[in-house]
């Protein structure tokens, strides 16, 4: 375990990261385990050094978790109820005694039990190109017990990603390189945990102006393939 | 002066609000001009006290800077580059030795020159409800050189103020009660510096669904007259 020193941290300060993931038609949420004794369910996350920016601290947050590099990631909120504290954490550490888990984070525990303003920062990966353990990541409507606000950070989160999917389509980067309308439609409906109807969505996707048409899918069937498309290049 | 003791607050994190406000047409923003012997031109901005949300701590900037209360306040963006630091106060302390300010100062100046992490807030008021001194307005046009980051946090403030001006009209209360197509559009135009088509605004507002038509406004000239509306009321 890697030695944690409290003055090369910014105090207070952490950031918590929801990173989505699209596997199956549906979304999902990459969620670490803790294992104290007790198990414990939390966002990845971590606390930005004296020398980094918040943003390369979540970065690096995100490529330690998932080995995946150069992602659109995105602040969305910050957490700054005034009793924002980690009561969870600090009852565990009350109650392990000689661990070695608990002696190397023994030195923390005072840091870690004052209250944190936490930056909520969120991703959305292809799933099939992280090498997170396939096991951290939990279908959104079957998250585990989390801990602190932690639940809400995601809640709030999905909110972000709706808002911003049309914007911010291109960036995350979900679909192979030529799709189908149906792929597209069945990513919004896996977002937005609804169905759309084939024709207003069609509409609406060509509408955005970011989309170009290619030749039809080979299917044998000519007349039934559906078109292929692909993301505009210019920005 | 109230004397300011570094241990009631976070440290290393600030809040900084672009306050807009909507005077004679145009988008103004609320600076606060600091004089050292050399003035400094700087957003609004504070600290957040150990007891406090950080929204709490937002809404009190405001209302001490503007008299202004029960108003729509929103983060915006973290602004957390890691050599975020004050160089100018810094330089400034240095050069004052002995003033009253300068000794009040004095023991902030540790605290003060660490990397400080800011939280963005932006608002958009009424100037004419405001109680800010009125010299403190700034057209967003003709703003003075403003210190550290300050002019880019104002940017990014007026990004988000147009991308969530549809969804947040309302709650921005800058219209009286009844207001004519006009007066909206006028509001549009100030905050997107750019004119806009007369029948394809009013149509995109009336499919905002937020819209209730009243009688027509009395002018004497009746069918020359504008339609009155108010914001319908159900959230």
């Amino acid at each position: 375990m890697i030695q944690f020193n409290p003055q090369d941290f910014i105090p207070q300060l952490s950031i918590d990261s929801v990173i989505f993931g699209y596997k199956q038609k549906k979304l999902h949420v990459l969620i670490s385990e803790l294992d104290f004794g007790k198990h414990v369910y939390t966002l990845p996350g971590g606390f930005i050094k004296q020398n980094q920016s918040i943003d390369e601290a979540a970065l690096t947050i995100l490529n330690e978790r998932t080995g995946v590099k150069d992602i659109f990631l995105e602040q969305f909120k910050v957490f700054g109820s005034s009793d924002r504290k980690n009561y969870e954490i600090s009852e565990i550490f009350s109650t392990i005694n000689s661990s070695e888990i608990a002696k190397s984070l023994a030195i923390n525990k005072v840091w870690l039990s004052q209250r944190f303003i936490s930056i909520g920062y969120y991703a959305l990966v292809d799933i099939n190109s992280s090498q997170a353990n396939p096991k951290s990541w939990f279908p959104i409507d079957k998250l585990p017990e989390l801990i602190m606000d932690h639940k809400e950070i995601v809640t709030e989160a999905l909110i972000a990603l709706r808002r911003n999917l049309d914007e911010k389509l291109i960036g995350f980067n979900l679909l192979p390189e030529t799709f189908t309308m149906r792929n597209l439609q069945e990513l919004y409906e896996a977002v937005y945990e609804k169905p759309f109807a084939r024709n207003n969505f069609q509409k609406k996707m060509l509408s955005l102006g970011v989309l170009e048409r290619l030749e039809k899918q080979y299917t044998g069937a000519a007349n039934k393939a559906p078109y292929l498309y692909r993301f505009k290049t210019e920005k």
